[in-house]
């Protein structure tokens, strides 16, 4: 239990890997891989992402105001990675990589066709934070792969294979068995 | 690859199961689970989470201004879950727990003995995002347990043992190894 302090540091644990589907100049196709971001409220629907001025993302994300999210499995994690290594100022990342940019139905942003799940997102405002600017954007649609559905017609984590980053060594891991339900699980401690 | 549409939702792949740890009324020590949030800047390291308005650590988290973020490891799921199922109005969650409140170092709010994991943070602003508020917090330490550091002295994922939540069927899953090292996996794209 003893504590020992590291400074103040971005850790957290998980990080997800969101790629960011934007239309970059010329409308060419680009996407970029974000771990600072998360849902930031239940209705409407929202999530939240931040992208360091300078990125080419972030000219495309005030010129358009919509973008997606696409939600890579371990199958894409080198894909996924080298989203957050090139620039789409400097290359098209889906020639690169050979996946498919695939325009969304309810925004002008394109997603990652090979990619199991996928937000649709507006923008509904800014923030900036220091060095990054927080886009946050309302999902207006989801979309998932027909084979990463379960029986049950709800999406199957073990089906989708989601990863996580360690900003404290860079690296990516996979994810485990579910261990417990929620909201049920601790109702043991209850009085 | 065909997509099925299953409409505006919370989705995303891993969310974090985050405590706010906070003081209540009469300085009780407090704590709440959240998944909605992440890191949303680099410098000055920040984080945002969000919380609904009705919330004990609603009230808590503008009174004082300051909180904290304890990381759960999977040795402690249940008493995290029990975090977001009481509310600090009507209980004492440490109590009915068994963990244990510790005054953070750097900012007047307590944190979880027991979890690898903790991240110190002052309130930088407050963002309202329909039925959440976000409250965008700068974090100006972080402790990790001695237990949890590698021979390299940073913290290994792997003695941290966090876990995940999925919106989409309500239960927690955990984390596997370590798959590929980001910003060097994905080199093999570039042109």
């Amino acid at each position: 239990m003893k504590k020992i302090s590291i400074g103040p540091r971005t850790l957290l644990y998980p990080h997800p890997d969101l790629i960011i589907g934007t239309y970059g100049p010329g409308d060419r196709p680009d996407a970029m891989a974000a771990a600072w971001g998360g849902i930031c409220s239940s209705d409407p629907p929202s999530v939240a992402i931040s992208v360091q001025r300078g990125r080419q993302t972030y000219e495309n994300l005030f010129k358009h105001r919509e973008f997606t999210i696409s939600i890579p499995s371990v199958d894409h994690v080198k894909e996924a990675d080298y989203f957050g290594i090139a620039s789409g100022r400097d290359t098209d990342k889906f020639a690169d990589t050979g996946l498919t940019p695939i325009k969304a139905d309810h925004v002008n942003a394109p997603y990652v066709g090979e990619f199991p799940a996928v937000l649709e997102c507006r923008l509904l405002q800014t923030v900036d934070i220091g060095v990054h600017t927080q886009f946050i954007g309302e999902i207006l649609d989801v979309k998932v792969s027909e084979s990463v559905l379960g029986p049950d017609g709800k999406p199957d984590i073990k089906k989708i294979r989601p990863f996580a980053y360690d900003s404290m060594r860079r690296e990516y891991y996979g994810f485990g068995d579910v261990i417990e339900k929620a909201f049920s699980a601790g109702l043991e401690f209850r009085r």
